[in-house]
C-alpha cells in the first residue's frame, strides 16, 4: 500500500488542521484519533473503512459536506478508487 | 445586496460548522466573529472584504486551502464575481 501524503495547514494552541491526500492504492494506515475532529472533503469520492477487527465499510465523500467524530476511532483509510481522495482533517484540542 | 445563504452541518459543545454559499453580488452583512475560526474554501474564488472604515479589500479563494482568524474581526464579505462563492466556517467554541 502507498502511503497517503498529509500536510499540516494549521497548527496552534486549539486546532490542527492537515490535508489528507490519498492516491488510488493508498491508505492512511491504522490510527487512533486523539482529539475530536471534523472531516471536510474537498473532492467528491468513496472511502474504505478498516476497523481494528478488520471489518471494512464504504463511506460516501461529497466536496464540503463535514461530519464530526470524538476521539477514540481507531481504523485504517483506504482508497480503493480510480480518483484522489482530499479531505482536511480539523482537530480540536482539548 | 443579495443575502448570502448559511447552513450549519455541524454544532456541539465544541464546534460549529457552517456553510456559507455567496451567490454573485451577494453579501454576508457586515458582522463580527465572536470565536475563534477557520474557514476552509470549497471551491476556488474571489472575496471582497469590506472593514468598519469602508476600507476593501480582495482575497483569493483556492478550494481546500484553509485559514485560521482569531475572535474579534469585523467585516462585511461580498462577491463581486460572476461565480458563486463557498465556503465552510468552524468555528471554535471556548
Amino acid at each position: 500500500m502507498l502511503a497517503a501524503r498529509s500536510e499540516v495547514q494549521v497548527d496552534n494552541d486549539e486546532v490542527r488542521v492537515t490535508e489528507w491526500r490519498l492516491a488510488p492504492g493508498s491508505a492512511t494506515g491504522h490510527h487512533t484519533h486523539g482529539m475530536d475532529y471534523v472531516i471536510v472533503p474537498v473532492v467528491a469520492g468513496e472511502m474504505t473503512i478498516v476497523a481494528p477487527n478488520g471489518e471494512r465499510s464504504r463511506a460516501q465523500l461529497a466536496a464540503g459536506k463535514s461530519y464530526f467524530r470524538k476521539a477514540g476511532v481507531q481504523h485504517d483509510v483506504l482508497n480503493e478508487t480510480s480518483t484522489e481522495i482530499v479531505f482536511l482533517e480539523i482537530e480540536l484540542k482539548p
